[in-house]
């Protein structure tokens, strides 16, 4: 990190990390889907898998805009994060147990992505990089609406959950 | 996680994956606060850790309305973003860039802290625990506050940072 001595050489800092966050993503998603019983759970987590392969090529249009070439730098925290999904997967038991988990971990996952791309965009911001901003704040958008979506979902996945561990 | 057969259950491994997040960041801020150079953001990393210290013992009175021993289980997620709250610290170069970097490392642990507390809350509200959802509202509050506090330092922070890296 010792040849960060500009924002812009931060905010390139950023969007490596970001790039290598929404790759990983990439990679992590189908085994989701594949866990998730609820059918619209299933559907929504395809459906971003599609939006999550946009967000990286968004992002190599950022790095076009900011003449870099398009580098992951290991997002350390979605290494965590994804390795808590696999937990979730993992979970034995009832399906609407193992769904509640699931989205648990999204959201987890989506609120680091929101936090992450708002500080990039705040950096663009500061350095007037509309093109940058504006690509951002596509993704920005598009995350936010899926941790709502899986916020709605939540409330009958939960309730499920809940009647499932009750005994007969 | 084989024991896990109730959402009661997956309420408690919730708890303890809260409570394992918030006693590393008990840990880590003292080193994010004497990181910071901007006096109102050191400020606020301290009243922060004050409050942290608050969430860790919330928790536990979380645990003891459920009737469960206090119990950490390793958060792998708050590991990783600890770990680049780590890179942030130690960032070289002008000051005001590293204030940059702290705060966004902050705000992906405030969005992981919003986003777990709320699939808590969530299941407490499912399972009827009027105790515990009130408790864990309350942190979840802090950390909404927290979040909005470190994004209008953003402001004045980031300008700085992009004055840093202009030539003389």
């Amino acid at each position: 990190m010792s040849s960060i001595v500009t924002l812009r050489d931060l905010l390139v800092e950023e969007i490596k990390d970001l790039y290598s966050a929404e790759k990983q993503l990439v990679k992590a998603l189908p085994k989701v889907a594949e866990a998730a019983t609820d059918e619209q759970l299933r559907q929504t987590i395809l459906e971003h898998l599609e939006e999550t392969k946009q967000h990286v090529s968004r992002l190599e249009k950022v790095f076009a805009e900011l003449d870099e070439s398009p580098k992951a730098k290991t997002c350390e925290a979605m290494k965590g994060l994804i390795s808590e999904g696999e937990k979730a997967i993992g979970q034995k038991g009832p399906d609407a147990l193992r769904d509640a988990g699931l989205i648990g971990a999204a959201q987890r996952v989506e609120h680091y992505e929101i936090a992450a791309y708002g500080t990039a965009r705040a950096f663009a911001e500061e350095l007037d990089l509309p093109a940058v901003v504006e690509l951002l704040q596509a993704t920005l958008d598009e995350e936010g609406e899926a941790d709502k979506t899986l916020s709605r979902l939540a409330g009958a996945v939960n309730r499920a959950a809940c009647l499932a561990g009750v005994p007969d």
